[in-house]
């Protein structure tokens, strides 16, 4: 370790672990998007608020670029650091530091896993209902830098509406404690909701304090086969009006063929073009009635072809499974993706058009979808074909890219849904945001990190 | 009306009204605070979104400051105008534009008033389920300038949960239309909640979007008589855990007396000190013992010395009338008001050290107390003295505040629970929010209103 501005870090902060050997590079300056050549300076892996200030303050002396980093997990290349930047790994903090009842809010470290984050709401008999199936690896801190979604929002929210308290570090190195676990508070600017989705551009988080819920009510799966694209809308309806969702999802053939080949187990003897998998609140007479009503109605209105409730917990895991191993059955792919939401009711019309788009755009390709129709967002991956060299496929992509972002500007939609804008939607983001907000963006950018030194060069160029 | 600036504003809008009557400046320029006397310059009733841009254009140029206005029912002085303020009331912009049944939202405009967006959501078989006094003059331009929260909080939210779109015009008088409905948008920083509580600081609304709920169960409601501020704590703890709470309130016997007074008519034959107004869902043999369990449990303990249960919907109106009838019955007194918040767990500290303060501070004094115990936020009525002139009250008063404050600060509470900063807690916010926060606030005002014409002075000074 000879740079050194380096060598100034360790002076200004003995204790902080840094690492600078080439495979730690590597592995801590890329993130699942596998796009870019991660390069960064080095890795800082504080273990305090204090620390994590420290690096900041030694960054703006020095212009050294800073990307906070979770559990990277992230898909928009959000925490890729290919230019030189300092790593601020926040993997060490990772601890729960309290919990209260009365209040019903856990307060952690920014680096503890979400899935760690859900075992501790349980042992106090609370439950942090923030979900999705990156849950063993992505950490807190990245949820919240993303304001993360995922597959129970329908019932729940985003992770927005969950916290209840933030410690951030900003790009100037000012330590911010913002809104303090309150739940009525008229005090200003609502500093918490604008770092709140900012992606490490604003500043990094340092600790967070969650409020958590009343413990999910017993609930069933249900698995259903459908015939049509345009089915989905109104089984989403007919199961909204009738039973309390906790999740409502669905995906394609194409989809179910990657599970089953990644080790899933066959749930119909008959092939379908579609499936969703629904999950309800169970418990009760009047709520299993209400459940057999829906699929009921359904298959009598020619929307369902199929279908299998769970009978146990072993069971309802086992279909889950069906929608929640297809990120990790097409990572070997590499596979193309993008995260898109218009409003609930714009889905039909967005969604043809988009069918049309993607048969044009990648003719005999092998396109998998799947999402959240109750949340308006379709995930699209494309799975590269075999042979075709990355950036050929990836500019043949972004060609076909252009055009569904063009068409979620006219449905007023979304080029990211959930999982930020980072690199990757970078050249889109202007079909979604106003030229007008995106300088504002800028501008509070300026205020909060006037040496543009947080994550430079993600969500947008300064 | 022979000032030139009107005269160039009416060339640019000929069609906008504008009024310039003493009694319409009188009116329009102030709010339910009472205590600035109002010097606007003039009065503008937009019609449209582009009237309102154009004055926010014409203001910018000729260096008008803007008071945005929607109910004027704000308790801090945000919507005051007493320096030559150009107001902008949006009451004639009181439109419902749209609804969406798929979608679950109403599209409004700013100056309709929260009663009537309550009444078009029943009409379509949904809820706005923010809820509060003012609901019959207040509009909802106001409650999203001040993050509305109200008597439903436990069980909803404040006002910026509900909202899926905002339309405004900047203090540059840009146009922004945020997060036009989506339920999942990492898209770059969320400027709609940056909007959100600021107080008409940074923009004025033009519509909104409102996501509706669930019509609510059928409920039940209880008036329970305490003997304690101490009770107050154990008897929320068991009413949340037995039942679904849908309000839990409370006010003292200074409160009650006040409302009696008012012709409200008597609950109980004794006198009790303190009372509690729980409403909770009903319709089921199941909740109705649970809501007897939690009864019976209480008076077992001696936290409950009397109390009664609503039999019908106009005797649950009736007991509402006890606690929602306070503000009124006090307002002929013009009393001191302070509605402050800390941590539902910090709550029996504080009001301890806050019931000692004001006996101490206000001997012999009327202070009358109520609010939200679930949201750990705490209404303080101080009734001036017979005879005392209004600014030697109101100094009286303002030292006590400060003592509050500071005990505010070391609670880790916030000076304005609901009612914002506007000019009565500006001189407080720096004991809620930190030097940096506030500096943090006056960049991100110059970036979206660089010319400081929106509500100048209002949350603090720039």
């Amino acid at each position: 370790m000879t740079d050194q501005r380096l060598e100034r870090l360790r002076r200004l902060a003995p204790e902080l672990r840094l690492l600078t050997d080439a495979a730690d590079l590597e592995h801590y300056g890329r993130d699942w998007t596998r796009r870019w050549t991660p390069a960064p300076l080095a890795v800082a892996l504080p273990a305090s608020a204090d620390e994590v200030q420290s690096i900041v303050r030694w960054a703006n002396d020095e212009h050294v670029a800073v990307v906070p980093s979770g559990g990277r997990t992230g898909l928009s290349g959000g925490a890729v650091a290919a230019n030189g930047e300092l790593v601020l790994s926040m993997e060490r903090m990772n601890r729960v530091v309290g919990f209260d009842a009365v209040d019903r809010t856990l307060t952690v470290q920014p680096g503890i896993v979400l899935e760690a984050v859900h075992n501790a709401a349980r042992e106090h008999g609370l439950a942090y209902p923030v979900d999705f199936g990156a849950r063993g690896s992505c950490s807190i801190g990245g949820n919240i830098a993303t304001n993360a979604g995922g597959i129970r929002v329908i019932r729940y929210g985003n992770t927005r509406n969950w916290i209840a308290g933030l410690k951030v570090v900003t790009g100037s190195g000012e330590v911010l404690d913002l809104n303090r676990g309150l739940v009525k508070n008229a005090s200003g600017y609502d500093l918490r909701h604008l770092l709140i989705g900012s992606e490490g551009t604003l500043g990094v988080v340092v600790e967070a304090t969650l409020w958590l819920a009343d413990p999910p009510p017993p609930t069933q799966v249900m698995l259903l086969a459908l015939p049509s694209f345009e089915a989905l809308m109104q089984v989403f309806a007919a199961f909204r009006a009738r039973l309390e969702l906790e999740a409502f999802e669905f995906f394609t053939d194409r989809a179910l063929h990657h599970v089953l080949v990644h080790g899933a187990q066959r749930p119909f003897a008959e092939d379908y073009p579609y499936f969703v998998v629904a999950e309800f609140a169970s418990g009760s007479e009047a709520r299993e009635a209400a459940a057999l009503a829906a699929f009921e109605f359904c298959v009598e209105q020619g929307l369902v072809l199929d279908g299998v409730i769970s009978q146990s917990d072993a069971q309802a895991a086992q279909l889950w499974r069906l929608r929640e191993g297809i990120t990790e059955s097409l990572a070997r792919h590499k596979p193309y993706k993008n995260d898109v939401s218009v409003r609930v009711s714009a889905m039909p019309a967005f969604l043809a058009e988009t069918q049309a788009l993607i048969e044009r755009g990648y003719p005999g390709v092998d396109v998998v979808w799947f999402g959240h129709i109750g949340d308006g967002n379709l995930h699209i991956n494309v799975v590269p074909p075999e042979g075709m060299a990355q950036d050929v496929f990836v500019a043949q992509c972004e060609q076909v890219t252009d055009l569904l972002s063009a068409a979620l500007a006219r449905h007023g939609g979304s080029i990211s849904a959930e999982h930020g804008i980072g690199l990757v939607k970078k050249p889109y983001l202007l079909d979604t945001r106003s030229e007008a907000e995106v300088a504002l963006m800028r501008g509070i950018k300026r205020v909060l990190d006037p040496n543009g030194i947080m994550n430079p060069g993600k969500v947008f160029d300064a």
